[in-house]
């Protein structure tokens, strides 16, 4: 008898196991219908600040793979602006209607999978539903930003938050040559960071021309006449603003799965088990709706990247196609090119590090990206977050202009072996001077961190 | 009373040695004699090349520490121009003496620390000591070799051998406008890597107009009656040549401490435990001239890199200056720019798999740097060697313009702890279009590593 797979989502996680799940059982077996709100399925929402600022031109080289390719090549019956709004675990089935049409059906499945993804936060305030702000989440929303831009022709953006989403499109703006003034309520912009490192942050957006205003809250919004937005207004002054863009984070799209009973954990995400199934058999979720595992902390975190739900959908696909597979969890690594510098950390920073219950303790050190003879050699801030007596790798960050972000990589790898920084400080990793110094910053640092641990182990002793 | 350490070698190695006993040990407590045969210390031996081709144009700054600063800030008596000509461990003395004067003394020592290096290998061919043919290792070859260039202006140079420093010279004379002839002896140059991947390097450097002959040989020389030479004859033409370059590697330089009856490894180093003791107590050495144990294969192996130089000197000076600290030893890591293309490897490539006993498969997978829609997107070919039935991982090698290096630290790191592919194939390394398809090329080679290794065991099975 065939079965039949639902996919709520047309994002990376969902049809990733969709396509995992067809590999494993043909159309005789396995009916899959994935039903996607929007216009686009299995795209790169990554790329949408670099769409918005032209430096990628071509809307369709963001998508992965067209619905057509699905349907042909996978029979995956991909519906297209079709919103499930329901799902009803009792009768395993969901309750899905055409945008345009409004016809609604119920639709019976043997497994779901659901990938709702996130929603950008929208904080509470007056003006927040008007037309010129934005928040931006999926293709659509980014095929909107460039509309608006390329129609209105907007002098003046202010950017509320200074998330990865916040920043790069900050930067996205500028390059298309709107005044940019970014509010974030924090001491520095990127919070990822410890605000030692978000401040290399914010010098390099001030040195692009970019207004950051820190430690300011967005009250309010100014509106026209006609309801579209004319100013922001923060706890200090106004800001004319012709457009708003939210960069102040997402959270989990979850509200059809909370309906339906399945539930949800302390981070705001679906929880699910190391196969990505839901709390309900049969009902399984991935990408930026589902709560990951992290392995530092080895708490319930949400994170909103490309790459997790590339892998949970993986998974999730395998599974639901009758194979074996796992998701370990996260720890936390995540880059970004902000103006001319990149961004990189990993693991926990110091107040999560904190949370966590972990006395810790941190070195920072100031390196070149190569070795500082050679030619285009610049500088490169590099700081771990290590347990004050075991010498425990906890967290990095990286800033610079070029490699901070690969060389993140090495110290996610540790963090993944639970590594200490002995047993890191002579780890063999590349050097010529065309690429690192002779000691990299990464073993410089652990090597600090370790002389550092050594005098805490003795001045207890 | 004050012990006295010698090192011989004013190496990377040497000089680590000397300043981490140092930092340990007052000059009250120890008295530090350092002998070196040239005329600089302490430099950057791997910057040479670059230093030929005018890309690093002041000598001075490929030195990290002048004589003068060991002198005045550490007290280390550096003794520059004086050549070590006899060890003799039953006196615990080694005999010195100056290359300009040629007085020649015994100096005692309570603690030795060994680090004579590598030297070129020089094939013994006919002409082979003429005018003209330039080995490259210390900082007085590169002087000698720029030297050269400027008061000879050679047209035709000729590199034999296409290992790194083959192929960093053969880039660095044709950015000098020298029309070069590399002739490599195996299948490719760059036998560090896979025949399969050493063929891009070809191409990069053929797309450079540099001309590769491979399966060949150079048999011979050809001198001016002035007994400079005029040409390289091989198994199959003739070449002309103003200037040959010997790219073919080094070997530890241990003719001092074998004299001395220090025990001299299979792979032609100096034998050393964890902490860089030799197998006479008290007599230290590290770098080039030392052996390295090979975690992967667990076989002695001979690796002359500046990082694993500085590292072991630290180590030894710890241990000398009282402290204690081990070189675990390394993975083959080794980077290098060659033309326009990055070239990275670590661990062990298919015949180093294959002689150390290890049933491999592998897996090659052709990525983008970036993620394919942004510009600047470029090739770049990720190679995984795996041991067949558990999935651990042996080796890697990549090959693009960009990100190859600093790409290789995570595989690196991987190998340092052992990691299965299976157990790779989640990690959460960086992802943003800037840097990385969703799927990072490092994720797809192992989860296709994993793939095969699964399909191995049910072929079995």
């Amino acid at each position: 008898m065939t079965e039949r797979l639902i996919v709520i989502g047309g994002d990376a996680a969902g049809m990733s196991a969709a396509s995992q799940a067809r590999r494993r059982r043909g159309p005789q077996e396995l009916e899959i219908i994935a039903f996607e709100r929007g216009d686009y399925t299995s795209y790169s929402a990554c790329g949408i600040p670099y769409f918005v600022a032209d430096t990628v031109e071509d809307l369709e080289s963001l998508i992965v793979r067209q619905p057509e390719v699905f349907r042909t090549k996978q029979q995956i019956d991909v519906r297209m602006r079709t919103e499930v709004t329901e799902i009803d675990l009792d009768k395993r089935a969901v309750k899905a209607r055409s945008i345009d049409g409004g016809k609604e059906t119920w639709e019976p499945f043997d497994q779901l999978m659901i990938a709702t993804g996130g929603i950008p936060i929208r904080p509470p305030l007056g003006g927040i539903d008007a037309a010129g702000i934005l928040g931006i989440q999926t293709l659509n929303d980014g095929v909107l930003v460039r509309q608006v831009i390329e129609d209105e022709d907007p002098k003046h953006a202010v950017v509320v938050g200074g998330g990865y989403i916040g920043l790069e499109m900050a930067d996205a703006l500028t390059a298309r040559g709107i005044k940019v003034v970014l509010v974030e309520t924090g001491e520095q912009p990127m919070s990822t960071l410890d605000p030692d490192m978000g401040e290399f942050v914010t010098k390099a957006m001030r040195a692009m021309d970019i207004e950051v205003l820190t430690n300011e809250t967005v009250t309010a919004f100014e509106l026209s006449d006609a309801g579209h937005v004319t100013g922001a207004v923060t706890d200090r002054r106004r800001l004319p603003a012709d457009i708003v863009v939210l960069g102040i984070g997402t959270r989990p799209n979850v509200d059809l799965a909370r309906a339906a009973g399945i539930e949800i954990g302390p981070s705001g995400g679906i929880v699910v088990d190391q196969q990505m199934q839901t709390s309900t058999e049969g009902v399984w979720a991935g990408g930026d709706c589902a709560e990951k595992f992290h392995l530092v902390s080895r708490a319930p975190v949400a994170i909103a990247l490309g790459t997790h739900a590339n892998k949970e959908g993986r998974v999730a696909g395998i599974n639901i196609g009758g194979g074996y597979a796992t998701f370990p969890g996260v720890v936390g690594t995540a880059v970004s090119k902000v103006c001319d510098i990149e961004v990189a950390r990993t693991g926990l920073k110091e107040t999560e590090a904190d949370a966590a219950g972990f006395d810790h303790l941190t070195v920072t050190v100031d390196s070149t990206t190569r070795a500082g003879y050679f030619p285009g050699a610049s500088p490169i801030r590099t700081k771990l977050i290590v347990e004050a007596r075991s010498g425990r790798l906890l967290g990095a960050q990286i800033v610079g202009k070029e490699d901070a972000a690969k060389r993140i990589d090495a110290l996610a790898v540790a963090l993944w072996n639970e590594m200490t920084v002995d047993h890191m400080l002579n780890m063999d990793l590349s050097y010529a001077p065309p690429f690192a110094p002779v000691w990299d910053p990464v073993l410089i640092a652990a090597r600090k961190a370790w002389e550092k641990v050594e005098a805490t182990l003795q001045d207890e002793s």
